[in-house]
Order: C-alpha cells, then structure tokens, then sequence
C-alpha cells in the first residue's frame, strides 16, 4: 500500500481566538487568516478557538476550493472550537472530551463551557495511514497560584492515552494545539516521553520565527504584556508534535511562526502566533507495516517515566483533597440550608400552636429567609453533584495512573539496561521510545 | 513475541444490578458472585452495575486471591458501573465517557448520573496483545415510545469508533457488556459490522443456557416480567463479542448462560443472566504482525454498512430535533420568567411614583412570585445550557457520520465488488469485515 517516494506535508496550527464580541478585531481577523491559508496552500490546518459555527462556515467558504475537505468537532456548551481544513480526504473523524475542564461557577474563565477535548482526523496520504490530532488544553490564568494545574495533568494524561491507545495503525502520527503549557511543564513532558511524539521546534533544521519559539509574545498588540515578563517576553505553549513508525521515517525540515503585527496589516491573526511546520515522510523498507507493539521493551526512558507518572500523580492527589475540601464545604453549607430551613419552618408554626399569638417575625424577612434557604440548597445540591463528579474523574485517573506505575515498574525489572542507560541517547532518538 | 501453542480463554460478564438500598439482596448476591467466580477460575471477569466502591472491595478482597489485578472505572456523580477482575496483569486501562447518556431531571432512570462510558483494558497473554472492552449502555424503559433512542444510537456510534480507533495494535478484541439493545437493532448491527466483532451467541459450538441465549428473562424473579412477554419470555441484551486478526484466529469454543433462579439459593445473582465464554487463541503464520489497516478495501459489506450508517443518521436527527424543540421550550419558558420578573418590578415601582399609594399587591403573594421568577430562571438556564450540549453532541455525530458515508462512499466506488458481492460471504467471514 505505501509508496516508496518521498513525501512533503505542510502543516499550520493557529489559536484563532475566536470569542465573538469578547475578541477584538474578530471578523477582521478571520478574514486575514483565510486570506493567508489560501497563499500558503499547506496540506493541513488545525485551528483552535474557532468557538462560533459562524466562523467555521465563513472560513470553509473562503478557503474551500484549497482546502475542500473539513471538520469542526462540536462539543459542551459552546463547542470545542477545534477545526480542521485539509487537501486530502478526511477519512474518519473522533472526539475524545476531556473528562475534567474546569468549573462552570467560574463563568469569566468560560473554559467548562468550552468542551475542551482532542479531535483526531484520519487522512490517507498517498497510501500512508497519517492520524492527526488537534487539541486545546485548559488555560493557566495564574502560573504562581495554578488551582486548574491538577485539571490540565488530567487533561495531559487523558491526551497521551487517546493518543497512545488510537495510534497503533499509524504510519505517521501529527498532533497540534494550544496546550497552555511550557516546554518542560509535568504535562508536556509526560506527553512527549510516553506517546514518543516529537516536538517540532527542536527538531526542525530550519526555524523562523519568535525568539525561542515562542507564540504567545508581547509584541503582540493583544497580548498583556505584564504575564509575558518574567518569561523574557514571550511563551512557547502552542506545538506541533509528530512522529513517524516502522513504515516511515519522518523529519521536519522547518518550522516557522508569525511573529506579532503582521506587515501591511491593521492588526495580528491571534493573540497566539501561527506555526507552519514542513514535514518529509521517508517510507522504510525496514518496518513490518505497524507500529511498534504495546509490550515491546523498546524504551530506555521507563525510570524517566517512572518519575513522571509519580510526579503527575502527586498533582492529581491535590486535586483530589481540593475537590475533598469543596465537597464537604457544599455538603456543610447545604446542611446550614437544612437548619435555616427547619428554623423557619418552626418559626412558621408559632402562630399554630400558641393559638391566638401573632407571627413574631415580619413577614417580609420571612419570605427573603425562605427563598434565600431554597437558593442554598439547590446550588449547594449542584456544587456537592459536580464536585462528585470531579472526584471521580480524579479517582479514576489516579488509578489509571497507578496502573501505568505498576506496569512500568516490572518492564523496568524486565529490562536491567532500562535501569542503567537513561540519559545516554541523543534527542533524535525520541521516537522509538514511543510505548504504543 | 507471539506464543505458536493455542491458548484457552474463558471470558466472564454480568450486570451486577449493585444499586446499594435499592437493589433487592444486594450485599448477598454480591457474596453470591464471589463464590461463584472463585469457583470458576476464570480468566477475565466483566462487570457492569458494580456502583458503589464497597461492593468493588468486597469483591476483591473475597476473590483477590484468583484475580490479583482489578480496576474499577470511575465516571460521572455515581460512577460508570464498570469493573473488571484479571488473572492475567491489566498494563493499561483507559475510559471513553459517552457524550450523551440520558438526562438529569430523569431522576427516575438515574442513567445520567451513572456517567456510563467503554472501559479498556489492555492484557498480555502469552505475549499476545489482548484488548478488553466493557460497556452499559443506556437502558431502554418502553420499546414502543423509546425517548432514549438516539442517545443510545450515539452511544453505539461512539462505541464502535473508540473499538475501531484504539484496537489497530490487537491480536485479540472482546468486548462483553450490557448494550441494552436486542441482536438486530440498529446499534447492535452498526456495532458488530463496522468493528467486524463476531457474536460469541451465533458463533459458540457449544451452547447451554437460556432459550435464543436470553440474558433478562421472565424466570428471574427479580424482572418485570410483563415487559417481558411479547418477546417471548426473554430479550437478548447482553453479549460477549470478539473478534482475531492477522496474528491469531479466534474460536469460541462455547457459551453458557445462568438460567434465573441459582439451584440450591435463595436468590439468582442478579436480574441478569451471566454469561460465560470460552475461546481458543490459535496463533498463526499467515499475519504480518499487525491488524487490517484502515484503507485497505477488504470489507464487502460497504453498502450494507452505509445504509446502516444512514439510519443511525436519521436516528440521530430524530434526536436534534427533539433536542432542538426542548432548547426553545426552555428559552421561551425562561422569557416567560423574565417578563414575569418584569411585571413585579413594575407592581413594586408603583408606590415610587404614585407617592403615598399603597401596594395594591398582597405581599405574601408578592413575594412568593418572586421566588417563582427565580426558580424559573434558574431552572430554564440549566435546562437551555444542557440541552444546548446534548445538541452539540448529537451535531457532532451526525457530522462523523456524514463523514463516515462520504468515505464509505468513496470505497465503494473503489471496489466494484462491493456492489455486486454483499450477503454472499458466510458469517465466519464477518472478521475479516473489520475497517480499522
């Protein structure tokens, strides 16, 4: 099935910042980005925030004749605000929603109502199986005091195990987004150790673009600039990751981000700058046409991710006591409600049985009383349900997480050289020790 | 890596019916099962309904012995329900949440809170890659007015999909659960066509136990059993499916079912049947040590599997509408409230204006307005919210979907055989069928 020629794949990730009516310039902007997809002619695009239906119809309008195959992966309130646009078929298309993503009380953060999740199309590429995926992890409002960091390490987690476990068939595995996390963040390096995906700005020969490749600058006209300084001026936590198989070699010949005001142009594309990766496909002939096996003792990263697995459990564990806590504070607080609730009730039946006696409280505050104990009541009921709900989801990670734990932990006991030469590879090696 | 010797495999599923205080003889059947699996010895244990964690413990502290490794899935207020008990190490386990299951103010059928999901886990059997799903499915309450039905359709969707994207890399599939669905409903149809999964019921050489292998039947005293009657007594609604691939064929060497009422008990285990399958693994030489990738065009079963397609389609466009039509009953009730709000406002200004009017309105009445305005606000909200995400949801699928027949379409425009050779193969055949 596969060809022997080379190929080249041209892939562009954007966070569109797509808020209508919160956004600035967002029409305006869209219209650029389309004007800019249609000159560059790339074969994929992954996009994220493109919340509005709106938005994606006008895009697929503008850009269809380049790019006539597409997908907007819908999901939670107001969408998942993931697209796709691609020159090739899009065989088959797959939603995996994050099972924790923030709170829906803290409506100005607005990211619960986002749905966030990871999408993944299937194209066939000159007889190449290539998956690709595009994703949007929960934003971080506060780097010093993160109370979503145990949500994101779920998100993270969830993400490498979508990935892992729908790879398998993959000649070529592509995945880009906005992952709200800097290089050597707990999520990013689980992410890349355990999946073997490979990032595309340390591997590309050739890059242009922002200094350290960063996509969230403060030369950029809507970006606060205050959050960026600690960080030299800019952050690096939009990606696109690849990996090739025992099928086909895969490098990334460049990589380019925009960087802030575009020339000529009254405003930016985004908020977040625009990556462009080339990528060439090298069909093997020394591959047996799959993946690598789930139980091979290909990785001589196992201690490394030992301690990852340790670590990213460790955060779920607070999460876990943060949810504890909020439960119990909406189960107390209903309880409060149950009490200010009865004590109404009893001042309510003064007037019964001392027969003749007046109600004692006015009736004004009675009524506020009343409504205020069934308000009480019905959010705190709410609140106990979700953060239920949160606990679980943490639970169940947890456990997933201890699985992985134990199952790495007897192929390091399986692999005595597991134990002794982690570190020793280069970079380039990365991809075999994908453990798919 | 692959063992040559056949391996012998006995697979077991139940659905518990573990609703702590609701349940009849929770606590005993559950000490019931225990026996029952210890007495076994089985290889893989699948349960559905285990939802309360203590339950979970008892039963593997009572059968920890026989089955060292368990995992217990967690999901949504109550939990998914989902257990599984291994002789065999479990490496990995991950968890597919459905994006619909039901809806929360049907408190009465309580799906919604049960977060219902396909679990995975991932064994080695003699260094064969085996991948275990478990799966419950929304019940069905009334087959004649089935409100459940596209959120059941979704359910099927999504599972097949999440079968088909993450077993590329299997020797061997099973799948065993409570589908709530009869043999040749859509979803079980979509199902077992698309993922090429074989009935372990229609394929068994040796069968024993309930008439047309019944899994809720009419003997069991703990059924409904006029629900029961125009089926015969019995409905088919739990399964064992599996299905080989390139490296391994898989028979199933027979199937058991309970038969209601245990001999020589007080109470059968559960208001389902349990079943018990027993396959035979027989590696063989003719695989390239992967499964079928997912361009090749080795089904003939593409047109049947478009119409099939096709009518989840419309299944599920069933439920936009309906979803649709609940959207704006709770928009309009909401606008409803707010003009209500509005004329109270109005009542309560006019003392303001008129000065030294009186309140024309009671008070009492006034105020419990208001308290009506709110509940109805706030309710309508909740309602709007979700019903815009069930609607979200059910877009995103019929969007799968339409993608899915485009490129259905396109394979049988690519293999002319798939338009003259369909039902001409035997059922045996049904897994070489498999798209992935």
């Amino acid at each position: 099935m596969t060809t022997s020629a080379p190929i080249r794949l041209r892939v562009f990730s954007l966070n569109c910042w797509g808020v209508r009516y919160l956004s600035k310039n967002c029409s305006e902007r869209f219209a650029l980005i389309a004007d800019l997809l249609t000159q560059e002619q790339l074969d994929i695009v992954l996009l994220q925030e493109v919340w509005c239906e709106k938005d994606f119809l006008f895009l697929k309008k503008k850009i269809g004749n380049v790019y006539p195959f597409s997908h907007h992966f819908k999901s939670g309130f107001i969408g998942s605000g993931l697209a796709v646009f691609s020159r090739h078929r899009i065989h088959d298309a797959f939603l995996y929603r994050y099972s924790l993503n923030g709170y829906p009380y803290m409506a100005q953060h607005g990211d619960w109502f986002g749905g966030k999740a990871v999408g993944k199309v299937l194209l066939n590429i000159n007889g190449l199986a290539v998956h690709v995926f595009v994703t949007h992890l929960h934003a971080e409002y506060c780097r010093e005091k993160d109370s979503y960091l145990p949500h994101r390490v779920v998100q993270a987690w969830e993400l490498q195990q979508f990935i892992r476990h729908t790879s398998a068939g993959a000649d070529v595995v592509v995945l880009a987004g906005d992952l709200n996390m800097h290089p050597e963040d707990l999520g990013t390096r689980l992410l890349r150790n355990y999946t073997g995906l490979r990032d595309s700005f340390s591997e590309a020969t050739h890059f242009d673009g922002c200094e350290e490749g960063f996509t969230h600058i403060s030369e950029n006209p809507y970006t606060h600039t205050d959050a960026l300084v600690p960080f030299g001026g800019g952050v690096r936590i939009d990606y696109i990751l690849f990996k090739g198989s025992g099928e086909v070699d895969v490098s990334c010949e460049s990589l380019s981000t925009t960087k802030g005001p575009v020339p000529g142009q009254p405003f930016p594309y985004s908020d977040h700058e625009a990556l462009t990766a080339h990528f060439l496909f090298t069909p093997t002939k020394k591959g047996n046409g799959c993946s690598e096996r789930e139980f091979g003792c290909v990785s001589d990263k196992l201690p490394e991710l030992v301690n990852m697995v340790n670590e990213a459990r460790t955060e779920v564990k607070v999460g876990l006591h943060c949810s504890e806590r909020m439960r119990h504070t909406a189960a107390r607080t209903g309880i409060m409600g149950l009490v200010l609730l009865a004590l109404e009730l009893a001042i309510a039946a003064v007037p019964l049985f001392a027969l003749g006696a007046e109600q004692p409280f006015p009736k004004a505050s009675f009524y506020l009383l009343g409504a205020l104990c069934f308000a009480i009541l019905l959010s705190t009921l709410m609140l106990y349900v979700f953060h239920c709900m949160e606990l679980k989801a943490l639970q169940g990670t947890e456990e997933q997480m201890r699985l992985a734990l134990s199952s790495l932990q007897e192929r390091v006991k399986e692999c005595p050289k597991a134990q002794s030469s982690d570190r020793l590879r280069s970079p380039l090696d990365a991809e075999d020790s994908g453990l798919l």
